[in-house]
């Protein structure tokens, strides 16, 4: 069995959890509390020096960190990951601007919401606007095409929703972006969708 | 034959020329010109609407964006990517780990250089030490590995030296990482290395 280390509210644990979801895996889960609220502690850096969930614990024991990582492992194999070379590497480059020009722009501001006091609301103008560019982005893309990469719901679109369909909890106006709200309907209607709010499979 | 836009100083570009010269792969490059010094052009916006280099143009005329995403186009059937499904998806985990966790806080720095009036050089002490915190779990994992992902040289490799072989131009030290400092002259004593100063191929 899968072990998944995690916090409830992150995106990018939600990534993770939805995967495993529609490929229909238990697993069993263990809380990790912010970062903000509390430091990782030494255990949970030997397992991910670079102390962020989610990790993935495989039924070998092996970790794997990095949630586009992990979406891509579970992948393999399923219909959820495209098998072309050109699809596969699309995949990874959408995973790439996610990590990169979109969620660190989109996260931050939601999880600032609960921590009026940090600094950085000083930086929320600047996220606005990289969050928006990375939004047009996506709405060009997703006015030519229903999904990410290769007409059909793969990882990659698990892997930009996470953080876009949560967006306005962090201040975002997502209404001028009409090709991205059917695009999120459009995912959360496949099957065996969970939202972010699905309570984490068995706890540990 | 491929065509290359890329801009000649830029990490994320000399990854893809770096790849194209262990492949010997001979390429048509168009130099674009840093966004800071001017706005990206409506012709480039076209072929890449989140307007950053490196972009890759396939053969058959199909664009390719995102430096990692190009990497792993290029590295499927070499020696430069690893087949194996764990071993694919840790790559992708580096990559994500390369544009969240490393290429933002060890890049900037560098470009910072060339722009003395730029308001962000208030942002350079939490970018070293966001830099220096990624530095630090490359030195952990390359103290216990010769190569980044299944011990050997692989597009992963690749992601991760373009930006940190060049760290101590944005005033970064790197003294303190010897493993990452003997990984760094590993990875440019490869069959068909070329160095970041290397002009690149055939002008266009």
């Amino acid at each position: 069995m899968y072990k998944l280390y995690g916090l409830s509210t992150s995106g990018n644990s939600y990534k993770v959890r939805l995967m495993l979801a529609h490929l229909g895996e238990t697993y069993q889960w263990e809380e990790i509390p912010s970062s903000l609220v509390m430091p990782r502690t030494p255990e949970f850096l030997a397992i991910n020096p670079n102390g962020k969930v989610p990790v993935l614990i495989l039924p070998d024991g092996q970790p794997l960190a990095e949630s586009d990582g992990i979406l891509y492992y579970l992948g393999h194999g399923t219909p959820y990951l495209p098998e072309g070379r050109l699809e596969q590497a699309q995949v990874v480059g959408w995973m790439c601007f996610e990590q990169h020009s979109h969620e660190p722009y989109l996260a931050l501001p939601r999880v600032l919401q609960r921590f009026p006091d940090d600094p950085r609301h000083a930086d929320l103008p600047e996220l606005y606007k990289k969050g928006y560019f990375a939004l047009g982005v996506l709405e060009k893309h997703l006015s030519e095409h229903d999904f990410i990469v290769g007409e059909a719901y793969s990882v990659a679109d698990m892997a930009l929703f996470a953080y876009t369909h949560v967006a306005h909890e962090g201040g975002y106006d997502l209404a001028p972006y009409p090709a991205v709200g059917r695009w999120l309907q459009r995912v959360a209607s496949q099957a065996g969708h969970i939202p972010i709010t699905a309570p984490p499979g068995p706890v540990n």
